[in-house]
């Protein structure tokens, strides 16, 4: 076994390259039997094996370095520098990152869990590399899916004016979670299936110096690579065009990157990938095999572990299309999260009222403000953590001109696996002081269902509804009936006058207050606080505040979201400028990133547990019986 | 004179054509006396006559749609909408906004201030348009500055993967506010220069039906327009290619307008003018007369009030200079506002340290951590307001991995004529709940000049350093000693014992504050408050607000952001877990979007002028003394 022997990119570069396929497979099978017992990123991981063999086989790392764009492509990269066995608890608390982590290696060079940042990062390595003498490479390596994000665009236009040392990999599995749109993707299609080796655009030959020339003609004579007609995009930016190649064929990749190692300024090589590659099942299903959760590695069966309740997405996803039969200005808009939204419940009915428009998180804002300003009315879907790439887009074209988009906040809160990248931490926070919005978070099923009803009316404007990964309460919210949701009204939920102390919650963090709440009611009923769902973060119920104001002495607020500037900050604010004597005790996301886990570890971590948030009620009523005494 | 008749687009329509080159003149001339007396954007404007003419001319706004990126190079569509007499108020407080507004007129179709959004919005009209099955022609005419941004990427990608009819008008004048950079503008000069009239490249050609192509001929054999080579690029991205034309030939623009008007599809129209055009001085010097200020329209003469202080980025840009005559490592990088931000002072003695890497906020901020991370000191200049864009870049790229990059935000808080786009209101409540991050404010040009010089030192990692627009207090801040400032420490402006109100402000608004107590300090001791200056939203001077809470009843915080979230959300949240029971009063910018006029009139507007802050402490005072009573 070659794997075994594997602890650094050193033992790699010791292998005669002959071993390097059987290392690649070596690689394959180890990852795909760890991650059928401990779920991850497995699709695009098994597509990039190659790649990532090849780029430790050619260059050195740490000197040289390696930038994986959104990063989940880099298991294999993971597995081969020193993280062999750590991988098998891969996501986990206390594990490692399911994405490349500075602080986790020196051979991860940059951290990445959002797609299309590699360029400009690469670039900034690059040129501090340069100004400060020393010669490393830089190679960044970016699928076709993350090449369609805006940043991405805005490194190569950069990177492609400056002579600096740049080597961007193109890694073309044509999909990205789903399947790939867009005119970019079009364009990559057919320059992949009309590349034409050995032959070079007359353009990019003539403007080279003949010193050059010789230098390429050799590189293109040992590799069978081609510049072609198609690379034009690319060159027009001022990058070589080199591919497309297989990516899949180590040994090919090996020879094209020894030779591309020679050559100066900024080069893309376009290699053609296979997501799920060398497992049937995943290559056969890419869009389930992105991240197929536990599996069977013989057969293939995924074993889901099918929840007691329905998804929030799926919610949402049905909710949508069933609002749409009857509402026709209503379309769904998703930036590249076709399943990941279940947007694509709609769309399988309606294709053509629903717009998948790529990793293009501002073009989706803005898009969707068009689409509104003309008579529409856009449900735009978009992860919590991702919203934050179009937090101006929100500003400037939506709220400002009070344009009613709808946005639907998926991921929002604490998020498990993902870890510190991913969490849906900031949407609060960062949305509460934007003018002319509205935001509002249901607590289970049917609350997210009368809430998505609620705003098609006409007292909403452009709202942020948000609600959190994974499955809700269990609520029959397909056949509850569509009770009203008043806009800015909270609901009580427990009216205990048992003490001076009262819990506010907002959206699916008030079920961890009803539960730590069932405990109290049935052993310590004269510890139980009232509690209310805020419902609303903006426009707060500030009727609601008034009342607790007058009838209690502390407060605690408890929000899934950063306990800064969100529903804590909205009651301390209004509340500081009242009568209210009390206190007011922040449970939330506190101030540090909260690293990969399952959501019940980060919500521990957070003191948002049972546990804690008993522990903290316990404090606050004792608290108050001894200032009593 | 033909201006006088036109008061709506119609008026257009009904001139012969033969009289529009005199119409256009006329515009000029008046756009010019305006904006000789009420400074303006002159330059783009200057430049786009003629387009915003033919277009009226073609087309039938508000029908068809035209969407202006950015949106200070429509002020001849102003003129000709019905508000020719109003543009003597541009950007006035009560007159018309500076860029296009669709609260101000039908015939602004989307707002825009911020660049390049255009494509996507349009796009958006365009498919909205289409689902209601309604005929309407939507144009985004982007200029080649904001077409290097990402979004406007992200907009091609998608619109060039669809049917649906659309116009894009680049309208290349070949600088932003500054000379152009980047890949992307090398090669428009590149297409621009090598223009073949009446050829069609093959490819393009042969993919269209011979319906079609009859059709095109025709257009080119009438428009001597051309697609040419070079237009590969936004073919690749599914966009039919023409140009590049004369955009200040205003016959030459209608009659390509007529045609492309019959062609259906994402179409591409290159056009170059001249920013400047028809005006000598504009034309010779375009960094300068972007946005002149007042001139003498007969010779000129820019009529420059010069301040008694100096600007905040004058001293930023003398600074950062002087500290990297000293510390190698230092860089700085600017997304197109060398100018903007002084970093030009920099650049004249280094060049190869200074990096303008175009519209491309969230490149910039994610190259500076490239930099970083591999050695350098990068400080990134970028305005508060646009800072906005890269939100999520600092989030992901900067503050997670803990990468020192010194963020200098110029042009926060309130901005005076450029109204509600780029006020820099949010900054300080978006970017406090984010981890690892340091958030200081200058109270002066020898303190910004201080805190330029504190925040290179190793206990500071990523920091925000935001300051505003305009000149600062008249400091003697070249010659005044750099004296400390210590991480997270506040100072006392004014330990007034006379009342039990305290003044807590961030930045320049300590200033407002300083000014209002003087007239105190002279008339009614009796009622001065204490002050202290917070100098850092982040770590906030907790010890300075234990203090505070045990000598005060009454605490009123000042900024220069908005009133939620930032400094009065922080005093908020830390006193509410406190002893603290008296109140807090936030004076702030409220919420709502604040609208163009002076930054005085907008102060006034927000409470935060002399006389409001004076009211502001009486009240206080006096209503302690009702208490006591």
């Amino acid at each position: 076994m070659l794997l075994e022997t594997i602890n650094s990119p050193a033992d790699v570069k010791n292998l005669p390259v002959s071993d390097l396929p059987a290392l690649c497979a070596e690689i394959r099978n180890y990852m795909i039997a760890c991650c059928s017992k401990n779920p991850g990123h497995l699709g695009a991981s098994l597509g990039a094996v190659e790649l990532c063999v090849a780029l430790h086989y050619v260059y050195d790392s740490p000197t040289d370095k390696f930038l994986w764009d959104v990063g989940h492509q880099a298991y294999a990269h993971k597995i081969i520098t020193g993280r062999r066995d750590q991988f098998q608890d891969n996501r986990k608390k206390g594990g490692i990152s399911g994405f490349p982590k500075r602080e986790e290696s020196i051979h991860d060079a940059f951290g990445a869990g959002h797609s299309s940042t590699s360029i400009s990062a690469a670039l900034g390595m690059a040129v501090a590399a340069e100004k400060q003498g020393r010669k490393e490479h830089v190679v960044a390596v970016i699928g076709d899916g993350a090449m369609g994000g805006g940043m991405a665009f805005e490194g190569l236009n950069h990177a492609g004016s400056l002579k600096t040392d740049l080597l961007v990999i193109l890694n073309d599995n044509q999909i990205s979670i789903d399947k790939n749109t867009g005119a970019l993707h079009n364009y990559l299609v057919k320059i992949s299936l009309s590349r034409t080796y050995n032959r070079l655009k007359e353009g990019v030959w003539r403007r080279m110096g003949s010193g050059i020339r010789n230098h390429v003609k050799r590189i293109f004579r040992s590799t069978k690579m081609a510049v072609i007609q198609g690379g034009t995009l690319f060159e027009s930016l001022g990058f070589r065009y080199f591919g497309a190649i297989d990516g899949n064929d180590v040994l090919q990749l090996v020879n094209a990157l020894e030779r591309l190692k020679t050559l100066d300024g900024p080069k893309l090589l376009h290699i053609i990938t296979q997501k799920g590659k060398g497992y049937e099942p995943a290559e056969k299903n890419q869009v389930v095999w992105h991240a197929p959760g536990a599996f069977d590695p013989e057969t293939g069966e995924r074993l889901a572990k099918k929840g007691d309740a329905d998804r929030y997405q799926d919610v949402f996803g049905e909710t949508l299309l069933e609002l749409a039969r009857t509402d026709k200005r209503i379309v769904g808009i998703t930036p590249a999260m076709l399943s990941g939204s279940s947007l694509n419940i709609m769309q399988r009915e309606m294709p053509d009222r629903v717009f998948d428009v790529g990793i293009a998180e501002q073009h989706a804002v803005t898009f969707s403000a068009g689409l509104a300003a003309n008579g529409l009315l856009p449900f735009c879907n978009i992860y919590s953590s991702f919203m934050q790439r179009a937090y101006d887009s929100v500003i400037h074209d939506v709220a400002l001109q009070k344009i009613k988009v709808i946005f639907c906040l998926d991921r929002a809160g604490l998020v498990g696996e993902d870890g510190a990248t991913h969490q849906g931490a900031y949407d609060l926070a960062a949305f509460r002081p934007i003018p002319n919005l509205t935001i509002l978070a249901p607590m289970d099923e049917t609350e997210l269902k009368q809430m998505m009803y609620a705003v098609c009316g006409p007292e909403y404007g452009p709202t942020i509804l948000r609600y959190p990964r994974g499955t809700g309460r269990g609520t029959d919210w397909r056949t509850a009936p569509i009770a009203p949701i008043t806009l800015g009204k909270s609901r009580c939920l427990e009216p205990s006058n048992h003490t001076d102390t009262v819990i506010l919650s907002l959206g699916t963090a008030g079920n961890w207050v009803t539960d730590a709440l069932k405990t109290l009611q049935e052993n310590h009923k004269e510890n139980l606080p009232a509690h209310y769902d805020m419902r609303f973060l903006k426009p707060i119920d500030t009727d609601l505040l008034e009342e607790v104001a007058q009838k209690y002495s502390h407060i605690i607020t408890v929000e899934d979201g950063c306990d800064q500037g969100g529903l804590h900050g909205a009651v301390c604010e209004y509340l500081a400028g009242t009568d209210f004597n009390g206190k007011i005790t922040a449970l939330g996301i506190p101030d540090r990133f909260i690293e990969q886990g399952t959501v019940n570890q980060q919500r521990e971590e957070c003191n948002l547990n049972k546990e804690s948030i008993l522990r903290t009620i316990q404090a606050a009523v004792v608290e108050k019986k001894v200032k009593e005494n």
